[in-house]
């Protein structure tokens, strides 16, 4: 293993069918975008990494890849230079807003993720072995998925219904569970809220927790309600949910309803970088942070937040945004190797139809993915898949995830929910 | 790299003369004493640990070692898992309570450091690359060491004085100081106190300032005074401490002194565990916190401290107890890897007389080592000079490292200076 020294980077953006799921922003887009990077080295040994398909955050990945040629697949903190580089002085690539205002932190944090993910896999394939190794080591031999249940119409206006059919009231969003369960088997049940008035939300966890006495249950409108209207739906919720997400905006928001709340909140929206933490937690705003390799920074960043986590008593769950089977292979790995993971992890992947660009994605199982002995990441890419997909990604139209400007085509008067309840 | 299973571990407790340095607790005895880990695996391929060599802490390190046959080399995290139940029930190990009350935890900590050193070590060689390589890569060329100066006698008692001579006034300290600086290069100046009146080590301190304008200082008496007297030391050494070490006990006591002081408090004394974060930040106890991998539980443990430090803003340095070639090589790789070292690294190396159990010492240029390519941790085990120091250990009769007991040989009235002055 005498050299591991980078050859090429190939970026590719790929767009793959998404459902018309509804959340506090609008509506998801017809095409979900994607990056899918891999890396390859001298010796012939590559690795893959996913992160977002955003056309400003797609234009640094790709002016990063050019400056990986020659770096060795072990210099993260080398990756981490450059990164630092081809982000500092351009403008920021956090276009749609999801983890709130932009920093260069923040920036740099995504760019260097995509690649660590496929540096990490090059590493463990050198090693012949799976990337937990590298990561401390395995501490479960499975990892816990939730149900991820969304409001959604029948169709994207004017196309043909997807096979999931409508939810926009209490029986679907049930329907939805125990189709979703029956398929996959999962214990815990998220539904994102920020949809509907907070009480129909409410009816809706009622719902849930009659048909299914068993399963922990969440709730999530992404900041859609004011404070003292989040107040309310925890004090309606109490005893129903394991965790209450992103009630409301900000910190201050959230440590207000968190003193009030007689259960944990959690979040991915308030606390997404590392410059949050110290003010988060002294305010004790939040009781569960959702990390998510793709914005905190690759699989070690996400293993110090964890530590950080651990240390201050702070639960820790894993957000999901639409993704394919090389986040999930990188969600796995990490999720493997981190002791104080004390909530199911969020993913998308049940609303991807099947599509994907590894030859064979992990699969659930009772709701939880056995960790893969495979070296590295644990997965193959599907060059034909790939290519597909990035047909669909230059016919399709799509260049930014914008749920509001989509959701806007149909109802003009439409506006992100923001604090709206 | 089919298989890395443990086949064997050597666990060696060693002595090696040490000079009669004083401090709050005593003096330290003329034979300090370390352990020495070899871990063997089946591929041929063997890491190296240096750790405590205190009498309960080398049970527990024996009885693990029994436990590590058929464990891969990779997994830290079933380490630490047999240490804990190794330790779980056992009385501590922590006897010399330089780092405050024992804890499960922290018993668990140490021993969990002194294997996991030699299994990154063995993962390292096992890739052909340095330790830093495991923990995200090279981020300094060399790793900057500060001068540490002692108040000493000429020489143990009934014995031939040490080459280093008298150092029981200011003059002392900066003859110490000069020779220091001269043979190894060093910027950074620590002068442990806690040993004479604190007048006097002001005097000391000054007089370090004026012979030495440019180098930053360091007091560290470990917790010699009450907080009354260390808010008015470190009012008398505005100006001229780059940081005050553990003027006080406790984290109240620390948050007291800190509220007043003008410059910041460090300590190793207050926050040795993930336990105390928490507390000790809220409560802005600490400036710096000085890491140490043989008891935080090892080196990814470390950089899981460095993160933490990081994200509350406090600084960096590292600490260090009577140790040999092993640990530097340890230290070494660490601070290779560490983004926020803020502070050069504390060694007690100046005070071994070249005395060591690696073959070739990493070696000091201008104050810094240069962290050494090689794979592993960067240091070959020299089986003669570890032969000769067990036989010191055999024969020189002390078990447990008790500073305090000794210089009551000498001053039966002496007790430790637990907030003392
Ligand atoms: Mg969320
Ligand atoms: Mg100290």
């Amino acid at each position: 293993m005498s050299t591991l020294d980078i050859t090429e980077v190939v970026v590719t953006p790929i767009a793959f069918p998404d459902p018309p799921l509804l959340n506090a922003a609008g509506v998801h887009q017809p095409w979900a975008l994607r990056t899918v990077i891999e890396v390859h080295t001298g010796d012939g040994i590559s690795g893959l990494g996913e992160s977002y398909g955003d056309s400003g955050h797609l234009e640094l990945l790709r002016a990063t890849a050019k400056r990986l040629t020659g770096l060795d697949a072990f210099d993260v903190a080398g990756l981490r230079r450059l990164a630092g580089e081809v982000v500092g002085g351009v403008s920021d690539a956090d276009a749609h807003g999801l983890t709130g205002a932009s920093s260069v932190d923040k920036t740099v944090a995504r760019v260097v993720s995509a690649f660590e993910t496929a540096l990490l896999d090059i590493q463990g394939r050198a090693l012949g072995r799976p990337v937990y190794d590298l990561l401390g080591g395995l501490v479960r031999e499975s990892v816990p998925f939730s149900a991820y249940l969304f409001y959604k119409w029948a169709a994207h206006p004017g196309a043909e219904p997807d096979a999931w059919g409508e939810a926009v009231d209490p029986e679907g969003i049930v329907a939805q569970a125990r189709r979703m369960i029956d398929e996959y088997g999962f214990r815990s049940i998220k539904l994102k809220g920020g949809v509907f008035p907070p009480a129909e939300e409410i009816a809706a966890i009622r719902a849930l927790r009659e048909a299914f006495p068993e399963h922990p249950l969440r709730l999530d409108p992404n900041a859609a309600w004011k404070v003292a209207t989040s107040i309310w739906v925890a004090a309606e919720t109490e005893g129903l949910l394991e965790y209450l997400e992103d009630p409301a905006p900000g910190i201050d928001g959230m440590a207000a309803v968190a003193a009030a709340a007689p259960m944990p909140l959690a979040t991915n929206m308030c606390v997404v970088g590392f410059a949050d933490i110290a003010e988060a937690f002294a305010k004790r705003a939040v009781g569960v942070v959702l990390s998510d390799h793709h914005f905190w920074g690759g699989l070690r960043a996400s293993a110090e937040l964890a530590a950080i986590c651990r240390v201050h008593g702070v639960g820790l769950s894993m957000h999901s945004n639409s993704h394919l089977g090389i986040s999930l292979a990188a969600m796995t790995q990490l999720a493997a190797a981190t002791p104080n993971l004390t909530y199911a992890v969020d993913t998308h992947i049940p609303w991807q139809s099947g599509n994907d660009v590894v030859a064979e994605p992990l699969s659930f199982q009772d709701g939880s993915i056995r960790v893969p002995r495979a070296p590295g990441l644990g997965v193959e890419l599907d060059h034909d898949a790939l290519g597909r997909m990035h047909e669909n990604y230059r016919s399709c139209g799509i260049r930014d995830r914008d749920d509001e400007t989509y959701m806007r085509g149909f109802d003009a008067s439409f506006t992100n929910r923001k604090a709206y309840w």
